[in-house]
């Protein structure tokens, strides 16, 4: 049974007696403050974490995510920062290896797009899921 | 001026005209959906994200939170796993060097909490924040 309380007000969470689902189906708990980690699990998110554990991919992430429809041609990121192309080339191809980006090819550019399902997930494992804050 | 769009539906956030705080004070979007980070807020979030990328570390951090009140006594992490008592306290320390966990010794034992601030903010940097997704 998970007695874990609400980080931010120290009070149990309502619905949070067996870590399921409330009436509304909402679980209570995000998977880091309800039950341990398994360990494929455990495995697969710090290959996740690993890729943005670096300032420039960090970066690059964000300017993608803040251009207009969540997407970036490669020739705006390239010469974003001080960045040698080969460089930016490099912590992109990282990103896309671990799902963080897609990448598209249209015409003479490849266009990069942040894949939100992967970074929720990041999120989530980090502090109890949005609904429960918002209900919190 | 920030056009980016919310993830979750592709269409843009009410209030996210200049990525300022709305009429309500809140802030529509998070840093990575909204504008690039500066330099360095991404080298102190590489770190954060460094110390997380690694399943020993992450499963000691589901540990923790999972204990009732969020904390653990060190007695109940080592053996939990199959880590050795040495690497149990070798990543113990990686994360409270790190600042997401903090230590308190209580007569014979050491008493580990999650920082729930820190978690936070590197939660927020990889999603739209929890109001923004309540509202949305």
């Amino acid at each position: 049974m998970c007695q874990i309380k609400d980080m931010s007000n120290q009070e149990p969470r309502a619905g949070c007696g067996d870590c399921g689902p409330d009436a509304a189906g909402v679980e209570c708990c995000a998977p880091l403050a309800c039950e341990p980690l398994p360990e494929s699990g455990a495995r697969e998110l710090a290959l996740l974490f690993k890729a943005v554990a670096d300032p420039a991919r960090l970066r690059l992430l964000s300017l993608i995510a803040c251009h207009p429809g969540g997407e970036s041609c490669v020739c705006d990121l390239t010469g974003a920062f001080e960045m040698t192309a080969p460089s930016v080339s490099y912590h992109l191809r990282i990103l896309r290896e671990a799902g963080l980006v897609s990448a598209e090819r249209r015409g003479t550019w490849v266009y990069y797009r942040v894949e939100p399902a992967v970074m929720a997930r990041m999120s989530a494992v980090l502090v109890p899921q949005p609904a429960a804050l918002a209900a919190g």
